[in-house]
């Protein structure tokens, strides 16, 4: 059994053996949080999924090697900038990110995992990093995983963390996940920078094989502006400090149950936080001929500019939905389509259905989060993307971004 | 030998033995023209391409048995409803349209294309269009092209049309293109609506294989807004009254030259009247394994939404550029890729080249017209994609484009 808290007060979220920290070292401008630690206090086993982009940043390079070994002990992440188009000197500079904590920490380097996001194309100012070590080390505290999740923010306008408790067999474990990501997001792909940490004894190989499964069902669902990041990376720490142990596949469902809920909790706050969005809303497809073509129309539905700037003017404008599910590729059969805002049906067989459903949609698309389903009655396939709105704010924000 | 004439007084174009007029008739609100007419003095020669959305227009499945014959005089166009996602009622309006029309000239209704635009998923007020048709009819002159090219508008600022004359053993011939398009526009699919004019005899085999040709040329090289309509149509009529004839393969070479030439032209201005658009860029791609490859990563740089917005706020974000053309799934060198704005070197080797080259590529960025090359230097795939910068006003636009 377990509960998946979004706690009120997010300065009080842990996890039982885990420390953290997030400090201002110079990479941003305004002496905000740039600079975050997680530090297990003991090896912990670890899985990482990363981006798909062929385009990678260098710390995707390194921690790709490294996790190899189904090991890790801490994770040193900056914002500010993404080290990324930034050639041999780019990985040097990862290395000495990784090299400079474990040095501090008193820890194998090879135990250290980087990651960075910001501005792609850039030198890594290192000097920051390294004057700003030691005192990020001394920051460590078990409560700091609020610090951290200020620390690794870029356009992100609140952190985002969520912790969740089960037990086995009377013994209590925690997953404590934090997320970052506002823009440059996208389904199919890995997701944006997400670290969770646990107590529990989990194996390396079931760490990898379900923080897969988790993603998929989570960050692979969610599109803020279509475009995919080179620094995509998500990280799983599981320090075995609890007592809870897992002896049976109901603890590995639990387990993975648990994953999946503080996963998709975190890419739902990345959705809702995107750059300028207004509205979450979830693309439902039901009634496709498979989960593979349900899944690639939510995902057109999801990344339309046409659809999200009608969610935006808070237009029931089904007309672009369906246009541009007719553009997924995939078989289907306009005259079958149902579309539902919430619990309005708008569209019966490929038709609108009048001034009253369409006041009615107008409502639930005022919402700040809603649903929209699209059933095609051709089979069983099933999926959904949560997306958001497409803004005035998102224009200004993306102008902007390097100014 | 042709030039292509873009004529300073729009209002004077002409093709010898057609006839066009664009009139008002209460489909648009403010009494804009919203109806008109194509008209041949004798039956053309005809070929077409349309939308390859699985949602079409009630006008497309239309078009698509009629132009088998390979004959058309006369085609009927409205603005303001796209007759789309109409069911049964939306064939039976737009064959009525056809047959107003056809009655009215005193042709057969066989002869009669159709095609809309506008707001998918409301019914045709066919009742408006039978009022007018007798006024349409009447409104047909030789110089009423810009009238039509005003009447097919939607969310366009200004009218698209284009001229040429070539001439073959002394004979002149014409060909005129109108298009209309600003939203819903992306490459790899038909196009917005265009309507081509030739006074040459052209089989109408040779017509539908040189449409096809030039529409991959022009139109499926251009994005807005990645969104593809469910309404798109091509329709070139040759009506052979033009004393040249076509008697070698060079004069098809000339032919499909000029076609060429007339819808690339169109194209761009559809991308430069790109809805709240205030640059056109050309995404260039070279040096890939194959231009199908080079095709794939300009669409998908020419449609990033983070590349865009870039553009807008006229900043020179390589980053962007290389992150998107990371995730086109094609096999990529990062470490060898050179980015060029305009003739300005800004990436070497998939590294920045500095301040300089940063502020000379700032400056390329404030011009309204600008390519972006990017040099894969893999091999010789080479490809384009015209595109334009996503503005504050596209949001404004398409929020509120039904209200």
């Amino acid at each position: 059994m377990s509960i998946l808290r979004e706690m009120d007060n997010m300065k009080k979220i842990l996890c039982p053996g885990f420390k953290a920290a997030g400090i201002a070292s110079g990479l941003k401008k305004n002496v905000e949080k740039d600079l975050g630690l997680i530090f297990s206090t003991v090896p912990a086993n670890a899985a990482g999924v990363f981006t798909r982009n062929r385009v990678q940043g260098a710390h995707i390079l390194l921690d790709r090697e490294r996790i190899k070994s189904g090991l890790c002990q801490a994770v040193v992440i900056n914002s500010g900038n993404a080290n990324c188009c930034t050639g041999k000197q780019g990985i040097n500079d990862a290395k000495n990110m990784a090299r400079l904590c474990a040095s501090e920490l008193g820890i194998s380097e090879e135990l250290v995992l980087v990651a960075s996001t910001g501005v792609i194309g850039e030198p890594l100012p290192i000097n920051k990093i390294e004057t700003a070590t030691p005192g990020l080390v001394k920051a460590l505290a078990s409560e700091g995983f609020y610090d951290l999740a200020r620390a690794i923010m870029t356009t992100d306008t609140v952190p985002k963390m969520v912790s969740t408790q089960g037990n086995i067999e009377g013994k209590t474990f925690t997953i404590t996940g934090i997320a970052k990501g506002a823009g440059m997001i996208c389904p199919s792909m890995a997701t944006m920078l997400c670290f969770v940490c646990t107590d529990l004894k989990v194996s390396p190989e079931f760490l990898h094989k379900s923080l897969n499964s988790a993603t998929k069902r989570s960050f692979n669902r969610i599109t803020i502006d279509g475009d995919m990041s080179t620094n995509d990376t998500v990280i799983i720490m599981a320090n075995g400090l609890s007592k809870a142990t897992m002896t049976s596949s109901s603890h590995n469902h639990l387990f993975q149950n648990m994953l999946d809920n503080v996963l998709t909790s975190l890419a739902k706050k990345i959705v809702k936080d995107g750059e300028g969005a207004t509205k979450l809303v979830e693309i439902v497809v039901k009634g496709a001929l498979s989960d593979t073509d349900a899944y690639k129309i939510a995902g057109i539905v999801a990344n339309s500019n046409l659809v999200k700037t009608a969610f935006f003017g808070e237009d029931a404008n089904w007309g672009r939905i369906i246009a541009a599910a007719g553009r997924a590729d995939v078989p289907i059969n306009p005259d079958k389509i149902d579309i539902f805002f919430d619990d309005i049906m708008m569209v019966k067989n490929g038709l609108g259905c009048g001034k009253a459903a369409e006041a009615a949609s107008t409502k639930v698309l005022k919402k700040p989060e809603f649903t929209v389903l699209i059933d095609l009655h051709q089979g069983k396939g099933f999926s959904s993307v949560f997306t958001c709105d497409f803004s005035i704010d998102y224009i200004k924000i993306n102008a902007d971004y390097r100014s």
